[in-house]
């Protein structure tokens, strides 16, 4: 089984607070949207389609505290919930497309009343939550036959269970290969700076009891150079209509790597993480977060007071280091424009025609 | 200026504790030979030419510690002290390289008596210190050129005054940039698992007024994709006859990147750290360290218990991922088969026929 990362509890949000694993199993019960956002901000759940289940969760648990009766006080302070919600994480695109999603319901809806409305926004948070678990459970399906018995799989941050509803896509891909009794070891990259591969992905593959050696993110060329690696794969924050993948900082580098030691390279992401307004990896806004976070990590110290340090949380890896994308629907391959269009194409119509 | 990292002092070897740096400056004072291996081992002391002199130095405060009036058991002594210094690093050939001139001075001045021996060997030890600091300068004035007005660096792990007998390699060449007003900026990288970079080298080139910014190790390919990196500089401890370079775990990484964005990786290193034993980076012992140094840095667990990591601590470049090699006698450049040959052929065959 895996962790579950988010529920909702008895008008609560109940958020596993990931910034303190693998030490503690901690929960933060949060009873409003700010202290979700907050949640979301400082990374206490994190992973592109988590953060969309907990800003959709957040949006639920924003409307029920507004007391306004009738619909037009009732919207707009939703919309001030909303853009709370959506300014807390700029890369992610899943964060957007499930606020999109909830607000639609409730512009949809808004005929039936404040109190109905605030009952629909609450169950489609609950199904966005109960989708995700399926579509990477999908994810987990079509990618498992890219995976041969005796592979080593290098991973880099956390898209498992931890990073989704559940699960886990990247490590969704895994899991299933693993329940079909594939003889397989996974290596971790540990993530610097927030050292997510380290305390999450290597907790959750050994709480599964899938074979995990933890590296630093600067080992990974050297174990593919010796043959060590059969193949990589990721999760992602965004990705483009030509198949630019932005995810966490590194992945470029890997990609680089795994194309010069000619290593597939797979992306594992839900259809929602694919952005139809960005035709390129350079419209996808990247974002800096504190250098602190490089400088004194856990408040310890690695280099002295004042000095500057960068941050990008992510990177873009161009489509052409990516081998294949594996979504709920099928694994897509090159050329990713013409594929990401076959595979998307209906899907955005149909959200290009909604009311919201 | 730039720090002293060795000195002999009052017929101690004194040894500034790099791994309380940046924290606190602390000195070790060894008192014999056994702690000067202990100081290598455990990396207070480290970056090849360093545990060179450090080596030197262990070996000549051993010989002042031998009781033997006579040569044969002095020189059994003396050879055992050796065998224990050159076990305690595997990588670095500058390590065997020192201590192979010592036993040389020991073994042509036999006849001298033990007493004058003891005196040659304090003064070769000093004399390896003084010629590193020149050898360093020299590196600095021909790497120099190679940078231009405006150029961003990036450097890994530690190659400077640190890791040598002063000056440094790979930070020789940058200081000697900086002193001659050239505007550049440096980009360090943290270099995990032990941070030399964020530790080190932040605090070695902001002593100096240096520009430098921290980044994880895996934030290069970023900054490389974006256009903020016009070469990169780093040291080595290995250089096979074929110029395949051993240095720091994340080097070679950085090399692909750099050959990837076409922007030039040179390798800043003393004549002392080819080996013309070895024809092939294959040849090259890379060590492998205690796994906690990945899982729980500094005794901050960063996983959890039990979990399996691996701990190469350097790796190896293979040849055409450099673009030059910067030594004190001249710039090499490929073929280098060719050029290592020109450059170092005649030192060579003066090594072969010494008595030693």
């Amino acid at each position: 089984m895996f962790p579950q990362t988010i529920a909702w509890k008895d008008n609560k949000v109940v958020i596993l607070d990931q910034r303190r694993l693998p030490a503690e199993e901690v929960y933060l019960e949060c009873s409003d949207a700010d202290m979700v956002a907050e949640a979301i901000t400082t990374m206490a759940i994190r992973g592109a389609p988590a953060i969309g289940i907990a800003a959709a969760m957040g949006l639920a648990l924003g409307a029920l505290g507004i007391a306004h009766k009738g619909f037009p006080p009732f919207y707009k302070e939703l919309n001030a919930i909303y853009a709370t919600l959506k300014a807390t994480r700029p890369t992610a695109v899943n964060l957007h497309w499930a606020l999109e999603r909830m607000k639609g319901v409730c512009v949809i809806n808004r005929e039936k009343g404040v109190e109905t409305i605030k009952e629909l926004l609450v169950n489609e948070a609950h199904t966005i939550l109960k989708e995700d678990i399926d579509i990477n459970k999908r994810i987990g399906r079509h990618g498992k036959d890219l995976i041969n018995d005796g592979d080593a799989i290098l991973t880099h941050c956390n898209a498992g269970a931890l990073a989704t509803g559940g699960y886990g896509t990247a490590l969704g891909v895994i899991r299933s290969a693993w329940q079909e009794k594939k003889n397989i070891a996974v290596v971790a990259t540990e993530t610097r700076p927030l050292l997510q591969g380290a305390r999450l992905t290597v907790w959750e593959l050994t709480k599964e009891g899938i074979p995990v050696t933890l590296i630093t993110d600067s080992m990974a060329g050297y174990l593919m150079q010796r043959g060590e690696i059969d193949l990589v794969i990721v999760g992602a924050d965004r990705i483009a209509r030509n198949g630019d993948v932005a995810n966490k900082i590194g992945t470029y580098t890997l990609a680089v790597l795994a194309k010069e030691h000619k290593i597939p390279f797979y992306v594992a992401a839900p259809l929602s993480t694919f952005d139809p307004t960005i035709k390129t990896g350079k419209g996808i806004p990247i974002e800096e977060r504190n250098p602190d976070e490089v400088t004194a990590p856990w408040g310890h110290r690695i280099a002295q007071e004042g000095i500057g340090g960068r941050n990008p949380a992510f990177d873009v890896t161009p489509h052409r280091y990516v081998s294949a994308i594996i979504t709920e629907q099928r694994v897509i391959r090159p050329p990713f424009e013409k594929t990401i269009e076959q595979v998307l194409g209906s899907t955005w119509q149909i959200d290009r025609s909604s009311p919201c």
